[in-house]
């Protein structure tokens, strides 16, 4: 063997970045992400426009060809044509940071109609999936250990590593799951407190809604409670509501019409809202597209997130173009209008069954209690675990929903109440699917249960 | 007016994160980046068969229809089933962390081929674009203001933003303009010893070759002293080469290469090496890919950067892609190759041609120095600006350089020695686009020079 090879690494992991060893989920995040490479059923977007458009914005001489009209849908044409027309340089060349005006127009459009409340498209800014954004708008705020940032305990993990990352401190705050995993503010407001009294200012509040993991929504009278707070303790919101589109039980209400029905007295109150077409019946993830709006946003803070989005140069435009194909899905006349209603509403109910089927069978497995799936894509169900396998997994140094997930073949890394007990399931494999998945699953349980029962 | 609306914002540029406010580059750098918009020209990859393997993958119906041998080159056809193949899930699904499995393969192969020295594809992981390889590499070596990063100066904005804003220290080295931009050890010597003095370890070195934005290519003897130097000082090597493709005098060389052409002696050597398909003479700089080799890096550490790495998922499929037709040319035989040879190379020539018809002519200016450009896109020519426009400049607050610039039309954002006023020019204009703009660059600087003259 050679000097150096011999010798340390420069870069070691004990002289390595401490934050990203020790405040980043290591082995399970990686086997999650892993897992959710299959969460998305390529098969869902058979019919959809979306792929038709792309394919002929990466290949426009196809526009050109005699038999585009037979290949291809004619409003899947006409989309291409008006795509190609506000980006000449195509899915190949740079855009603007913020993203192309075109698409940012649409979103504000998309807003404005969902909400029935006007946005401006100077409030809008395209990013590579929702991360991009969250990430950006927590380095603004982020100044040292004194910043703090409220997010929800169970939550996604892109929070728990991004802040400590930036310098700043988590304020954990837990979801109710006896009020269906509501806010409690009387919680939050005792939070504020002990932040503050160990020089800690709140300065942001992350809210997930419809929630991840723990697949709730949250109703309009605790979104509004969230605004008063937020207002009272001067905290900026940032609405995580990437999973708008999966929400089963009610419409989605998003935080941006709940703050504008609530009137005058917070017309100037800060919210970023965030969304991705990663998620909803379309399942883009590949893509990473997203984009987020900042409402009531200070100019000249805008121009510094303008200037900080510079620095990655743009988010991939074929991102921004599914984006754009999000938010204006085909209209009533259009090619291919029927199909796609027809299939997005499918795959809507059947997520919906699904979530209903996989909550049922969770809550008749002894010890286990589960919330109906109102959104997201995921069951949050709590397991009361015999003393004996808390004690197992004492021994064995795992947690004990680590110890019994590990058992299952999966994996969890949210966060949770300390000493309840946990796992997220999604309900993304089909009909067929999922009721093996049941049927596998409560014969897992009571096998565990009966081997650690005391 | 309502209430909040009159109050203060809680997020403010004075209470937000001041490094974005002070340390990243604002105007010049969003001006810079929306011209960088105009720069790719569509026309380049009329007939390369990227779109088509994109439009194919993109909407893999097309491949089952009986037109696509007519519509499609039979390689592209082969290439998007083989990649459909590798690749299930096809742009719409998340990939693993670290990129595709079998893109990885293809970029160690073409790394290994491109060297002679064998690359492992454990030490490769795809980015967006090769930026965001080089914020996490970053992110892994800053813990705090006591760690120093090696910078050149001229450099590209990436390296003066990320390093503050993750709470580093740069240390700056000049590029030494009267030895074609080189690197003179001595000075990196001396800054080293400098930041000790101060309690700062250099921790990595930035060098971007083919340069950006000085267009130069370091020879084989200064390439080995840096390494010689790097190894000397415990300082981990970060080697920018996106511009790799883009070298018109003699063949590109790797740090990788030369480091391994060093022997035994440098087998340990920390070495990380960006590329990216926003250069070159593709310049799909919109599908954000990119890649990253890891030459020698600690196990453990590679680990904790793929952790990083699923923090934002994966990157965007469609650019992996890319990468992956970027290191696997058509090959001699296949449909698509001739074309592709003959239009590669045009490209290449005329980048080449342009270079030195725009270095030729702003020679000839009055005052104005100007290297060769060996590589990259770019020109950062010199100019000696009489007295009195340099003190009109101060007059309104404005650097020189700027002032001229402004003047012109243009801007620059890059670096420079105290006391030297350059601008960055590229060259990728058309050639008949070239001309004109020479022309109208001596005309203007003609009449500026003659306005201030003393």
């Amino acid at each position: 063997m050679e000097a150096q090879a011999l010798m340390q690494k420069i870069l070691r992991v004990e002289n390595m970045n401490q934050v990203i060893l020790n405040k980043v989920q290591g082995e399970l995040v990686i086997r999650a992400e892993e897992l959710e490479q299959t969460l998305r059923d390529p098969a869902r977007r058979d019919s959809l426009p979306f792929k038709e458009v792309l394919s002929l914005l990466e290949y426009p001489a196809l526009l050109e060809s005699a038999d585009a009209e037979r290949l291809f849908p004619k409003d899947a044409i006409a989309r291409a044509k008006s795509i190609l027309h506000d980006i000449p340089g195509g899915l190949g060349a740079y855009s603007n940071s913020r993203g192309e005006r075109t698409v940012r127009e649409h979103v504000a459009e998309f807003i404005s109609e969902r909400d029935g409340f006007a946005c401006d498209m100077e409030d809008v800014f395209l990013t590579d999936g929702a991360s991009a954004g969250v990430v950006k708008i927590l380095q603004c705020l982020i100044r040292d250990e004194k910043d703090g940032i409220l997010i929800p305990i169970p939550q996604y993990p892109l929070y728990s590593a991004t802040i400590p990352m930036l310098g700043g401190t988590q304020l954990k705050y837990y979801l109710d799951e006896e009020k269906g995993w509501s806010l409690n503010i009387a919680e939050l407001e005792s939070i504020v407190e002990q932040a503050l009294a160990k020089g800690v200012t709140p300065r942001a509040m992350v809210v997930i809604n419809p929630g991840n993991p723990t697949g709730q929504c949250l109703d309009t009278a605790n979104m509004q409670q969230v605004i008063e707070f937020c207002h009272r303790r001067r905290v900026l919101l940032m609405a995580d509501e990437v999973y708008q589109a999966n929400s089963y039980i009610r419409p989605f209400t998003s935080f941006k019409k709940v703050l504008r029905s609530m009137g005058e007295a917070y017309a100037g109150f800060e919210l970023v809202s965030f969304h991705s077409v990663s998620k909803g019946v379309i399942g883009e993830c590949g893509h990473r597209g997203g984009y987020m709006e900042l409402v009531g946003l200070d100019i000249a803070v805008k121009q510094q997130i303008y200037k900080l989005a510079s620095i990655s140069l743009c988010p991939n435009i074929a991102g921004q173009v599914v984006v754009d194909l999000m938010v204006r899905p085909p209209k009533p006349g259009d090619d291919s209008h029927d199909q796609f209603q027809r299939e997005t509403q499918a795959t809507f109910e059947s997520l919906k069954k699904r979530a209903g089927l996989l909550a049922t069978a969770l809550n008749q497995l002894e010890g286990v209690t589960c919330n109906p799936a109102e959104g997201a894509m995921y069951l949050f169900p709590r397991i009361r675990l015999p003393q004996r396998a808390i004690d197992e997994a004492k021994r064995l140094c795992r947690a004990p929903d680590v110890f019994y997930c590990f058992a299952l073949l999966d994996a969890t890394g949210f966060g949770q109440r300390d000493g309840t007990f946990h796992f997220r399931t999604t309900f993304l494999p089909q009909e067929e699917q999922i009721r093996s998945v049941v049927a596998a699953m409560a014969a897992f349980h009571a096998r565990f249960m009966d081997q650690w029962r005391e």
